[in-house]
This record gives structure tokens, C-alpha cells and sequence, in this order.
């Protein structure tokens, strides 16, 4: 193991689920920050309803200003900016601004599917398919969420088969990569490696993403033991960005500094500066008003030359 | 791996670095509470001068209850209730109301030795000869605790070298388990695993306890891995009791109900019941003014059946 894909969620999952809105300027401002700590995969908005995700309005702006910097040479065309795409309509609003990658969202759960996104999981699928054929004829790149897949807050547990076959028919749609949410963060690493085993065995560790909450504090085990599966790209939220709508006070997604620091000192390569994260999540508690959980950001780093 | 031993430190390593003081009724009722949850192994309290420690004041009228609860039948003999002495002197002030187990507490780094235990590593050695001379004599057994063995908020880097040397020295004492533990939490897997790769080649896995503390959100990986090396004693403590004294807001002790969670969730045995620790925790809340940052504790338990 020695390169890791690091997915920011922070400025689309993450400041979906914050009650502070932030304009497109603000957000501009957070990606760059982010570009400059080296990510190189950075979601960058929603082309939802603003009724229903007000804070992901003015996605066209935030875009086309990041092209413009891409253009500009300011910001490294290598850099990735996916937008979320709920359906085809909103794929048609995100097309006016060019996007290179887009990402769709499913659940492995009804429950959740009914509630988060307001269908069945056969809708979603049939939602998919459209998307899918237009970004196909537009050449974009799609990425896949299938989420609840260790547990839904509704229904409880979630079977595994169910799990595969999601991830096959994600596949079979033409996503070139599925991220495995635990939304609730109720995972730990056996359900990890029960799940790994199978999904490994039957599609490889390429295409697999995971997406991890420390929301039981099982976050860094889990993404240990993805490794174990040959696993190499992780979503995370800077400053642990979006919280956790279950639980007040309660951990949400895995903090990208936490993430960059195991693996890091573990001598895995990621490419993104700690230190510039920890300035990153200073720079959103003044404009978050809930306590942001990051371990590392709230602690610190150690002394140069600590770890070994 | 089907059964681990859990070292409560909460109502001692916890409560010394709270605030808020607890009266020795508070203690007591809280060690109830954590027998009733399972625990086997709870820290009681610690022989030092009120001056220095005012929490641990009254540590000899919550040995003396305990032990009144277990001649009663109340609370098994079974269980153990550890107390530490820092000198002899405090050893004779223990020997009063009869513990049956003592801790010692050392230092792998001189900076953190200085500052927290105002010796040198060599004079605490001397400190210890003295303690375990008289522990002897009366039959106790002693349990070791060698700090910073990942790194010093003072020093920066420990050398592992040192480090085997000190558990050899520990041992040689003649303490029956040595609890290593990640002071400011620096650790990650990595370091975990050269350590450990080390330790259990020179002294085997079954008298080494692992002392992890959350502040970088990896203590629970660490105890991933630690596991992998055949380690079954891990520390913690309920509702991460004990903060961190080196950033205000961070985690220290790892959280026993984060623990209980993931080895449980594992099917790895621990005897502890974690919604009793859920209600531990409430009751702390209460009474501790900070924020209690166990991740279970806070986020609580899904529904019944969600892990596979």
C-alpha cells in the first residue's frame, strides 16, 4: 500500500447537513483551501432543489468559478470537482456549467431511501439510468453512493446480499467507482471484513470506495481494515464537516485530518498536508457554530519527529 | 481471541484529571455502577498527597466501602479495585484499609517523568524498588504503568529501545501485568505494530496492557492492531473520564463504551454491557461540567439487530 485516494466530502455532504449557509464566494474560498492542502478529488456542490438543500445553492457559480481558476492555471486541471446529481433534471442544470464528474446517490435500505431521498430503491435506480444515459452522451465521468450499508436508522440491519447486488447494478449502470457508505457509523471491523471479502472477491478493490462515520468512534478501525482488503480510497469531510442528524454533539463523517494523520504515520502516502487542514477547520469554526469533532484538528499535531 | 480483560481507569486515572471533585460516596457509587456493567478490573483510587491530587482524596473511606459491599456479598470478590501508590510512603498509607492490588506509575520519556511525577526515570525506579519491597511483604499484587511509551508532550520522540528496557526493568520488579499507554495519543497503527512486534517477541503478549487515549482518533485502530499481536488487556475509561491536559476540548482516555462497541460488535467477548455504560454516562454528565466525548456515549446505540 503505498498511495491513497482521499475523496473531500466536506464542501457538498458536509455543509449539506450544517444549518450554517455558506454563499458560492465562501465556498469557492474552502475548495481552494482545500486544493492548496493537496486534495486532489474535492465534491464540490449539488444540483438539487434549493428548497429541499438550501445550502447547496449557487452550485453553478461555485463550478464555474473553480473552472475559471482551472483555466486560469490557479488550480491544477488534475483536480476533480464532482457535482451531485439527483436526477436527470438536475444533471440538466449542472450540464450549463460543464462539469467533468458527477455523482449520484442511492441507499441500500428503504427506509432510508423513502426518507433521504424520497423513493424506493428500484426509483432510484430507474433515476440512475436516465442520468446515466445523458452524462454518458456528455462523456462524464460518474461516481456512485450507495449508503446504509452497514445499518439504517430506520430499518435496522441491512442485509449483505442486498449490499452486492446494489453494487453490481451500480457497476452494470457504468459508474467508475462506488463508495460503500456506513451512514450511521455503526460499522465495526468485522462487518468491515464480512462485507470486503465478498465485494472484493467479486468486483476487486479498484473501483470500491469507503465512506466512514465515526459516529461510534470506529471510523480509523474501519478504514485499517479496508486495508487489509486492498482498499485505497477513502471519503472524508474536512474538520469532520456535516455532523451527525441522528445524534446532537455526536461525531458525523470522518474527519479528513484524522485520516491524513493515521495514515500518514502509518507512512502511507495521501499527498495532503495535515497542518494545512488544522488551519482549514480554525478558519470554519468561526463560520460553524456547533463544535466541529475533529480529533486531530482540535488536538493538534505532536511535536516534529514524534512518531517513528 | 474470545475474552478480554478491561482495566477501568476511570474512577481514578479519570476522575485525577477532572475539575470537578468527587466526594468518596460519588466515587463509590460510580464503582457500583461499573460493576454493575460488567467490569472486573476498576482503579479505586490513589495514595497521594491531597495537596498534590485533591481528587483522590478520601481514596481510603472508597477501598474501605467496597471492601464492606464485598464482605456483604454485595459486590463479588472477584472483582479487583486497584489503587495506586506513588512512593512507599503512600504504600503504608494504603496498607490501612488493605487493598488487595496496587499500581505503579512510570515514565518512558525524562520531560514527562519530571513534570509529572517530579523524579527522574532512575529515581522512580528506586521509588518502585522500595513499593514493591513492602508490596511483597504483604502479599499484593502490583500492576505497572509506564507512560508515553509512543511519545512526550515535553520530548517528542520516545525510543522503543528504551522503552523494552523499561518493561524489562517493570518486570523484573516483579508487577504481574505492565499497562503501556499512549499518553497525548500520537500513536497509529504503525507504531502500535513495531512496538508491539518487539514486546511480545522479548516478554509475550499475556502480562502487556495497552493504555490508549483517543485525542487523535486513532485508539481504537491501535487497539485493532494490538489485537492482531495476541494483546487481551486493554485500559479505558468510561465515558472517557480524564480529558486530555494538553488540549482543551480533545479526547483523552479511550472511552470504555467505544471500546465495549467495537469488540462486542467483533463477537469478541468483553463481559461489559455498554447501554449500562450509556447510563454511566449521563449520570456523569450531571455532575462533570466539560463535555463528555465518548462517541457511543453520545451518538447511543442503533437498533437492536443492526450489526451482523
Amino acid at each position: 500500500m503505498s498511495k491513497i485516494k482521499i475523496v473531500e466530502v466536506g464542501p457538498r455532504d458536509g455543509l449539506q447537513n450544517e444549518k450554517e449557509q455558506f454563499s458560492p464566494a465562501a465556498r469557492v474560498q474552502l475548495i481552494e483551501k482545500l486544493v492548496k492542502a493537496g486534495l486532489k478529488n474535492i465534491e464540490a456542490g449539488a444540483f438539487v432543489h434549493p428548497k429541499w438543500v438550501p445550502q447547496m445553492q449557487g452550485s453553478d457559480k461555485v463550478l464555474r468559478a473553480l473552472h475559471k481558476r482551472q483555466d486560469e492555471g490557479k488550480i491544477s486541471k488534475s483536480v476533480r470537482f464532482p457535482v451531485l446529481v439527483p436526477n436527470a433534471r438536475g444533471l440538466e442544470d449542472a450540464l450549463k456549467v460543464k462539469p467533468k464528474e458527477i455523482s449520484i446517490f442511492g441507499a441500500s435500505s428503504e427506509g432510508f431511501s423513502k426518507r433521504n431521498i424520497n423513493c424506493t430503491i428500484a426509483e432510484s435506480f430507474q433515476r440512475f439510468e436516465k442520468v446515466m444515459e445523458i452524462a454518458k452522451a456528455n462523456k462524464l465521468k460518474v461516481r456512485g453512493y450507495l449508503s446504509t450499508v452497514f445499518g439504517c436508522p430506520y430499518d435496522g440491519r441491512v442485509p449483505e446480499k442486498r449490499v452486492l447486488k446494489l453494487i453490481e447494478k451500480m457497476l452494470k449502470l457504468g459508474v467508475y467507482e462506488v463508495s460503500l457508505g456506513d451512514t450511521i457509523g455503526v460499522a465495526t471491523p468485522r462487518q468491515v471484513s464480512r462485507l470486503l471479502e465478498e465485494v472484493v472477491t467479486q468486483f476487486g478493490a479498484e473501483g470500491i470506495a469507503m465512506h466512514f462515520h465515526d459516529t461510534r468512534g470506529t471510523a480509523l478501525a474501519n478504514v485499517l481494515e479496508s486495508l487489509e482488503y486492498g482498499i485505497t480510497i477513502f471519503d472524508s469531510s474536512v474538520a469532520s464537516l456535516g455532523g451527525c442528524p441522528y445524534a446532537t454533539g455526536a461525531s458525523g463523517n470522518l474527519a479528513t485530518e484524522d485520516l491524513v494523520y493515521m495514515l500518514e504515520g502509518m507512512r502511507i502516502k495521501t499527498g495532503v498536508k495535515v497542518e494545512e487542514l488544522i488551519k482549514i477547520r480554525a478558519w470554519l469554526e468561526k463560520r460553524i457554530l456547533r463544535r466541529l469533532p475533529s480529533h486531530v484538528g482540535q488536538a493538534g499535531l505532536p511535536l516534529p519527529g514524534t512518531l517513528n
